[in-house]
């Protein structure tokens, strides 16, 4: 039986690990990590560096691999991620084949936490045989956003909301919620918006030695957050950044 | 000056504590622990076992402390929880006095994630004279139910709302979304909804030992999750449970 560790590493700082995930990386018996193309290797840069700091006993073996490309060209979107979890499953496959028994653990480390926008619990469950999998939750973005703006995320009693960028650029603001967290905006929606009365509190890299956050009324920080980000996505050659917007009534 | 620490440690499980966490824990002058009266003795028992485990130099001085209770009596819930902050922040005040210079680092030592559902970052704000806060992440409640559930929390690009039981019987399902949190409630409130096409994944005691897990279609679960946290609240003398409802069209 192959049991499958899906383990959050948090977003960027090595001290966000958790004790249990510690734990389950020194557990497994391999541990994967994908190769993503140099736009994003400081992120495999930062799982290597957390196994290479983590990982006790010379049982585990580390092995990567190319992760496919999703077809940006499919028209239909959920056709496109449909496809590319499929063909990210049998790399999967094929890694654990090549590298393993098939019995004991694997393991991947996962950006965050398993649960929040990523995919990887949905491609488990394509493997076939189907694996025993497991997750172990890690610190979000979110959570690395509200620390360090000191913010608390919800009013006292309130709902929030947590969106897409695509969402907030094509439905505007959301009904029956003072709060709204963007995730996984390639671009700056927040400008869609009418900023009347809205505050943002931004932060891109989070967790990170370059962590940058800005906040106040959008009206006044909003172009400036978008000189910024333009800015540090040509320094880095690519940008992770997420927001959180409040509407004051 | 004085530095106040909020630190996340998670929802019940040691192993959920980050090294940060662990870290920041260990740089305390102080920490404080508060008493909230027997019902929930267990989490400042969890609070001293984390002290215990933790705590490497005989440095910190851990000290406990009675919190007030919020007037549950004050029919403008606004007012009572602001009175009850107020208390909250004396209380604190009063406690660093009696242990403290006032020079160094407080720290005390959040359920789940100082920014999610929880006050302390709003008391501490009333502090007087202010201290430097320093947020410190933690697992919350929501992640070791999509944990334990090995639940993606939201479905592929769409948006999903985290509000309180209180609102959910309120207003009803709320507009835009198929994916719902529900935390701080009291009791079932999932019972006020049609439950046709709406599963739930239900969870109490995360990460702790009694942790129970239920999920499945809420016509059929929703009455046994029901029996069983009746019977388990009486058990154990008081009940911390969250869940989530995703609608499946």
């Amino acid at each position: 039986m192959l049991t499958l560790s899906l383990i959050g590493i948090g977003c960027g700082d090595p001290g966000q690990l958790t004790r249990a995930a510690v734990e389950a990386i020194n557990a497994a018996d391999l541990i994967l990590i994908p190769r993503k193309g140099t736009a994003k290797s400081d992120l495999a840069d930062l799982r290597r560096t957390i196994c290479a700091d983590v990982v006790g006993s010379g049982k585990t073996v580390i092995a990567e691999f190319d992760l496919p490309v999703r077809d940006a060209g499919e028209a239909d979107y959920r056709k496109g991620v449909d496809d590319w979890h499929d063909a990210v499953a049998a790399t999967w496959s094929q890694a654990i084949a090549n590298h393993f028994g098939g019995e004991g653990k694997v393991a991947l480390l996962i950006w965050g936490d398993p649960s929040l926008y990523d995919s990887s619990l949905r491609i488990a469950r394509r493997l076939d045989p189907l694996p025993k999998i497991e997750v172990v939750p890690g610190i979000t973005s979110i959570q690395a956003l509200c620390a360090a703006h000191a913010l608390p995320l919800n009013d006292i009693g309130e709902p929030f909301l947590v969106t897409t960028g695509r969402r907030l650029r094509e439905g505007g603001w959301p009904q029956g919620v003072d709060t709204v967290v963007v995730m996984l905006d390639g671009g700056t929606a927040f400008q869609s918006l009418d900023p009347l009365g809205i505050h943002i509190y931004w932060g891109a890299y989070l967790g990170m030695p370059d962590q940058i956050i800005m906040s106040g009324v959008l009206a006044e920080v909003g172009p400036r957050i978008v000189a910024q980000r333009q800015e540090a996505r040509e320094r880095h050659g690519w940008i992770m950044d997420s927001y959180i917007l409040k509407r004051r009534r």
